[in-house]
């Protein structure tokens, strides 16, 4: 059963298949059971489609993801963007009886979000495409670079979960925690982190991967996915 | 009247004067009139206080600001860190009849996430402590490469506020979009960013400065102030 909400419908999502910002939306949109369409964005191609005059009227930052849904109070469409808040904003407004996604406990639902932050501020703003890109410019290696940041930043969340952690980053529901932990291993990955030393990142990561929302979420299987 | 929570009590906010993510805290915590004890914690001094072996079990990122808390469901003290984890966290759990800090109609509580986490996702993490010091081991000068990354997210923050500007960032209520603004406008002011061309920025600015919470919450009037 899909889950549904009377002021938004007709969502979509402008997403880029390995932009991990765009993945978090589409694991709390399968996560959540939302319908959703899939719009791509090329970040790379023509200097990026992002950058088009089009897209900065969506969002000014030219940034994926944003989303697009038709707001039946305001009778128009309407655009939202950063991840963190569509994130928060589906959690409360198309609510799941078998998923929440955000635990009921203030003090763990406080957790989480810090879990969450700590990858959306800490980690991934420092190694994204336009900060490489800027580093490219210096004597610095790119990937050096964000192989710092990512090493540094999964150390502290390897110790930081070890305080919630069961099955998943907290307790043994899926929460926003473990939809921001994922995108970031594959980006470590990419940048040559040895996740390896991360043992509970990596448990929890085995315990999530093989599950149906996350298999559909993953890059190589987005519509504009590229070998 | 103050604030208060049934569950959670005691607070100690561990902070650096001049740190825009403990100036954050100290906003949320002032407009909603929540009582705090004051622990400063120096980033600079001896290598920072941040780094010693007792906050770090605090906090394993090593970064300011972290809540203390008494918890009395756990019976114990309780630590959260990251900035929006703690606001979000305030907000749901001392609820103030005048002040909320986020907006109840749903699309305008999500633009104004979007609006924060433009500033702590896209701006601030590029240009902190840490990021400096690595950038001064290259040949980047790391003035310009702040003043870069800020001068480029105020400007999307001044194109993005327009859609739900009114007397601050939302409406005619301070909500979070407006604490995490004001930090951020001194951080471009201390890396010379013009900040006289965004109108929208400086007017809303102009209607918050010489507010009671934010006199207060200002890096110069912390216990810990430098010259």
């Amino acid at each position: 059963m899909n889950s549904s909400n009377i002021r938004f419908s007709n969502l979509v999502l402008y997403s880029y298949w390995r932009s991990s910002c765009s993945w978090r939306c589409r694991l709390a949109l399968n996560l959540l059971k939302i319908q959703y369409e899939y719009k791509a964005i090329h970040l790379v191609k023509n200097g990026g489609e992002n950058h088009s005059e089009e897209f900065h009227k969506l969002n000014p930052a030219e940034k994926v993801p944003v989303l697009e849904l038709f707001d039946n109070q305001q009778n128009k469409k309407v655009y939202l963007n950063e991840s963190s808040a569509i994130i928060e904003f589906l959690i409360e407004n198309f609510k799941n009886e078998k998923v929440s996604l955000l635990p009921e406990d203030s003090f763990l639902k406080a957790k989480t979000r810090t879990l969450y932050n700590h990858i959306s501020c800490n980690i991934q703003p420092i190694q994204n495409l336009p900060v490489l890109n800027k580093v490219a410019e210096s004597n610095i290696n790119k990937v050096d670079w964000a192989n710092f940041w990512i090493n540094k930043g999964l150390e502290n969340f390897e110790e930081m979960v070890k305080e919630t952690k069961g099955k998943y980053c907290v307790g043994n529901d899926i929460t926003i925690a473990d939809i921001y932990l994922i995108p970031q291993l594959y980006n470590a990955r990419r940048f040559n982190v040895d996740v390896s030393k991360f043992s509970n990142l990596i448990e929890i990561e085995s315990n999530l991967k093989d599950l149906d929302e996350f298999i559909k979420a993953s890059p190589e299987n987005q519509p504009d996915a590229e070998k």
